[in-house]
């Protein structure tokens, strides 16, 4: 690498909660961190809205971003090096794919990219690749080391064995994720041995394994993932918060699209209604960006953006019930419909169906969407197994896809506030029923 | 108590990293929480520019708020319930007082008030005794009620064991950021025997006492707050980020007074630079909004204020060396702004001296300004000692201020750019000699 | 109750690794953890011979009985007093209950009662109802508290809510074992968040419930169950211990059956090489005693029982290979036995197949052997549903007995020692085919 | 080396609670711990008698030695390698020195020792360089590295930097038994950041050396120190539990020099008695050994022998007060000297002043006992300088010895026994007043 400097003189340590120390000796790494678009994830929360439900859940992808860039390290430096199937010569570029594996989500991305119909993978290419900060230090590396950093993360790269450290059933996402969002939710479940698994991966020609004697660790951390999926992840009053979230962004562009005069101008948000938008436009927009405004909204005089900002900023959130999409369950949310417009409650942005959905851990289906890589064990004899195939706990859950649906509304508006009595009666009645 | 509802019909629990879980059983607890006023604490950072230094230091005051409740809530309930000195029916006010005891807090409040002349103290009374949702909470269990919880948290409260609970050199307030801080800094130092203490605390007449068997654990408590000060509180890098932080305030007002032509104008700083704050104005101005602005401020003309904004956005910090107010560094000082100014470096903005100073325990000096209540041991016999006069560890550090100087200066500005040759070597001279 | 001094003047705590403090108040507590008998269980070893696997596991089942105990209290204490079904008269019972249920544990007891045909259930029956320290505590509350006590403990106990907090499967006993287990051997696979179980803990008329909204907490335990029982006790190291140490007993009692003459002579064994086992005599075998003669047995002219012995003092196991109870594999066993003997090599004491079986958790499936109760959950509509029905994990591995079979045998013997050199060859042969 | 094997064919494991995973990649290393001699070591407790006050603290030296190993071990291959004034020809002299330190510790060494004038670091020579399977092992390395590991342990050998390693104020010795302890006893006090003072350790040419940037960490390592002796080590119903040890031990070896016929005959210690130790015997008494000679000595007819001995194995301990050598106490203890006989109650084994004494820490004073080699800051410039001098927390306890005196004595003997009245009174008048 012609990197001038390569090692920093002395060793950098970041104190992190989770891994204890973050080490960093590659003069790249530590230039990377101190990009202005690397920067900007502080301002971003890991988990977007989760803070309303656990309220410890206050971290950054910034803080996220430095853990598993952590982890690859840690397998690179005190697991592969030396081993066969391992290039060396890989190594750096792993460490920055590892590191900027996220940088191009945005505020609140999960929501924000359904309503502007977005990738934040999108961008996360075009950082990489585009007239950048980090794009100029990737380029002191080599001219075409920004690319394939961009083709790790894109999963396109030409070594899988790499892509799979970064993206796979069992990566350094994945596992730096569960561990963090564990500690800063104070929940138990996303607890596991990582420091095990670590030592029981292996490399192979195009992925990584695990050594057999490490399938329970396995085991438990996919178990780890199931119960952080549906504890923490897809809390409903977490839904809740999205919902109010997107049903903001929908407001407010309409809004925009009618015309609206706005005391405060979304001007962050021209491009993003118009379906203009450029990489600075993207850069700019983070959550105190966003936060700013639904504060200030909360004035508008169109009632429903300043009621639901209100919600946003004072958690006032709606309240749900079970909901399946049965024949019978659709024709009472039809019913519903008509009651709330006849209680002047806009069911376009009062009454939401919001499903969530996880798959634990899949194995191979050819022709499925969204096919997955499984996850191997490498058996004493070098064969090696799919996962489900040896873990009796694992076969129970593989390719058994769970769905949760829920029905939110403002319980307030119906039970406080004066509407119509038979109305408000009918209303109950359903989701009560 | 005539708060209606008094009790919720079922304890709601709030998941917490430091204490496990919270526990809320008062319906006035549950509804202060509720209020506008004490959510805003989410968008205000326990450890204000901390995390630049320490990542995972993103906690909010919401957090810790939370935490000061519950450890107060362990020790009435837990402890002190049935002994004697104990008046049960101060336990609402004490949960309340110590949930509230930070509301008044403000953006990076450290640099903020000092700034604005500001007291965050004056503010928690206000939002309390003034026209706002949490005194609306607070009345509904009587008329006097928010006096009592604002005269608690000011100290002026007639029961000084119910004041000493909330402030005092052992209160839960410390007890809580102490343990919270480490946690989500990561550094280990913070840690004490929380749960030791909590059951040796005994209620006196006019004050917490500890029975002597604890007395190891309050030794261990004072030497984590004396590590977190010197570890986490006045580390040199966030200091660096609250001198930048300072300088933009300082230079925002200046530009403001002389009539600069904002393009982004700082309508939420208006009666803060003209000294005519109302309490609105007060509470709209979280983390967030100062957070917009300073990004907007990037693209100021003023080429002071956008600078500095530019690194406080994006952690391009002041560098620091020791410096020790000698007659013969003070020269030295006066040397550099000279050279400063010459260099085109306004030392006003760019040269700035920072001193933090701890007294991490001390007894009672009568006249002496910020007279301390001592912490007493109760010992087997009945008879109160002072902590010093037992623990050879705590006299050993008692009274004993430190403190600490650094000069900070945007090392950039004077390594990196072109500065007059003859200026910069004499300036790095200085600086490095 | 009539038991003189009911309450301890000052509570006692114990410090506790796992759940921190051990809380006393009640005097008849206080009093059995000080009998003889409860002290003999500091020198029984909680989990036999897996020090030798894991060299943390080194706790008593004294520490143990602690911790079940203060589980028992908590729940008693913090979740069950003033509810319905619960019947606050039965706590003292409770608590007697979970502190002695496993006084009746021996040396070793695993192998220990194969060998020599025992129960520890009914030693635990005898000390309670016997001529002991244990029996007069407990008559001071009460002439038929002992009784009482020995009831709940066998299981029949009238009332089965107290029955289910001791054994269940998810009961007092499994919580603090698993916990402690973990804590101690340094797995990170036992936990789970036992404090979230409690809480949600309600009492019905004939057994205790979970509350729904536990349910993951729960799925987590018997997760953590499931991985402990095949990483800690079943481990294969372990098992080969506990061969040994069987072998030694069953070469012992040979011995003192064929009028071997004992250097050191098995005085403390004779009543159980005989089948005579009084309670005193049973009192007085503890691990120390145990290890006394295992050391002295070393220096014994009869080569099986010297060699067996210096295996387990010096930690110099069998090794062991897969074994599966295939025709095929019976075959390979019937053939090695004669080569063993051929090659000098007593199979009876030197080739062993150990067998492990372990049923994760099962629902009631009535006419079956070891029926066992199956845990509920308290839905949100007040019915009860079995956990099986609710949980897909559970489900998942609902009955599905696991088992593993392993062949032991002295390697050294084989492959270090001159043995003629085709049996030899032939062993290895079937060995490692 | 000439090790046959050097190196493992895979790298061995241990689990371990305190470092997570114990890492054996030498050969050497792992024949040592196969061992008897260390094996032994499984059968003597860290911490003696303190598991009869801390009932977690049943951990034995096995355990403690391979943690010390570990910290060398990373030390070393984490930190050291590479370095300047490093010579890595002394690795593995430094591995095996570390794991055997402790290896001539014998059963309750700190009374045990007291009572029959022994040291156990001349077994420790003893068995690395007598006729061992220990011995056997080293020399398999080379024929001059017993020698020299015996050296290291006897801080006799040149290289004065290896020494430092395993004995100095801040060597693995002690990092390892503070963690482990405090992780077994369950208290908080022994926490320290190990981790960050491993990172900051250096070495020079005649002793390792501190980086100025860890010190705040050595300072919590010098508190977690002083609040572990006065909490933990010196507890005083452990010297309880001491002073009977040591007193059975003096009444059989009285009754043995008297020609007492014992009923069960003290043959493991009659070396012991009569000062006649070899290897051999030392080698055979561990604690289980004296364990079962307690339980026998319960059923001695000599009244002083079986009580004693029955007090030790039920844990019923002597009661104590604070007793300070003054004139005036001394006065009262001759007083109630003849108060016991008086009474019939033995004071040569039933009266006994214990004192307990600890210098946290010094820098070196010529000539004076005990010098201690001072703890060296390596200055960013370059520059030593000694701990005390930089820091506040470490001077202020420098050099201060804190002593601390106690009077034993068997209180059921007084209260609750019919002694002659008066007498009694009098005795209870002198202790209480």
């Amino acid at each position: 690498m012609a990197y001038p400097g390569g090692q920093l003189s002395e060793e950098k340590v970041f104190k992190d909660p989770v891994h204890r120390y973050i080490h960093v000796r590659d003069k790249v790494i530590w230039d990377l961190i101190g990009t202005k678009e690397f920067q900007r994830l502080r301002r971003i929360k890991q988990l977007g809205t989760t803070y309303l439900t656990f309220h410890g859940a206050e971290h950054s992808r910034f803080n996220h971003s430095l853990g598993v860039y952590e982890i690859i390290r840690r397998i690179i430096d005190d697991v592969f090096v030396g081993r066969e199937h391992w290039d060396h010569s890989e190594r750096l570029l792993c460490l920055c794919a590892a590191l900027l594996h996220d940088l191009g989500h945005g505020p609140f991305s999960h929501s924000f990219e359904k309503v502007f119909r977005l990738d934040h993978e999108d961008f996360t290419q075009a950082i990489i690749l585009g007239d950048t900060e980090v794009n100029a230090v990737l380029r002191r590396v080599s001219d075409d080391f920004p690319k394939k950093v961009a083709e790790v993360i894109a999963k396109t790269y030409p070594n899988k064995l790499v892509v799979s450290l970064i993206s796979s059933q069992i990566d350094a996402d994945r596992m730096d994720y569960l561990l963090r969002d564990a500690y800063y939710t104070g929940v138990s479940y996303g607890n596991f041995d990582m420091e095990r698994i670590l030592r029981v991966m292996r490399p192979r020609e195009d992925q990584v394994v695990i050594k057999r004697s490490g399938m329970h660790a396995v085991e438990d951390y996919i178990m780890s993932r199931y119960q952080m999926y549906w504890q923490v992840y897809f809390h409903p009053v977490t839904r809740s918060a999205e919902v109010i979230l997107t049903k903001i962004l929908h407001r407010a562009k309409k809004l925009f699209e009618e015309g609206y005069e706005f005391q405060t101008k979304p001007v962050h948000f021209y491009s993003f209604f118009t379906g203009t938008v450029e990489l600075q436009d993207y850069l700019q927009l983070d959550e105190a960006v966003i936060l700013f405004y639904f504060q200030q909204w909360q004035h508008e005089r169109d009632a429903i953006l300043s009621d639901l900002c209100r919600r946003f900023v004072n958690r006032h959130l709606f309240k749900y019930v079970e909901f399946n999409p049965t024949n019978e369950q659709m024709t009472k949310l039809i019913e519903l419909t008509g009651l709330f417009k006849k209680a002047g409650i806009d069911p376009e942005y009062y009454l939401v169906v919001d499903s969530s959905s996880d798959l634990p851990y899949d194995f191979y289906r050819p022709g499925e969407e969204g096919e997955r890589l499984p996850i191997y064990l490498l058996m004493p004899n070098g064969e090696l197994r799919e996962l489900s195939r040896e873990s009796v706990l694992v076969d129970a859950i593989s390719g058994k896809r769970r769905t949760d649906h829920k029905l939110y509304f403002p319980a307030d508006f119906i039970y406080d506030f004066s509407t119509k009595r038979t109305t408000k009666k009918k209303i109950i009645e359903i989701l009560e029923g």
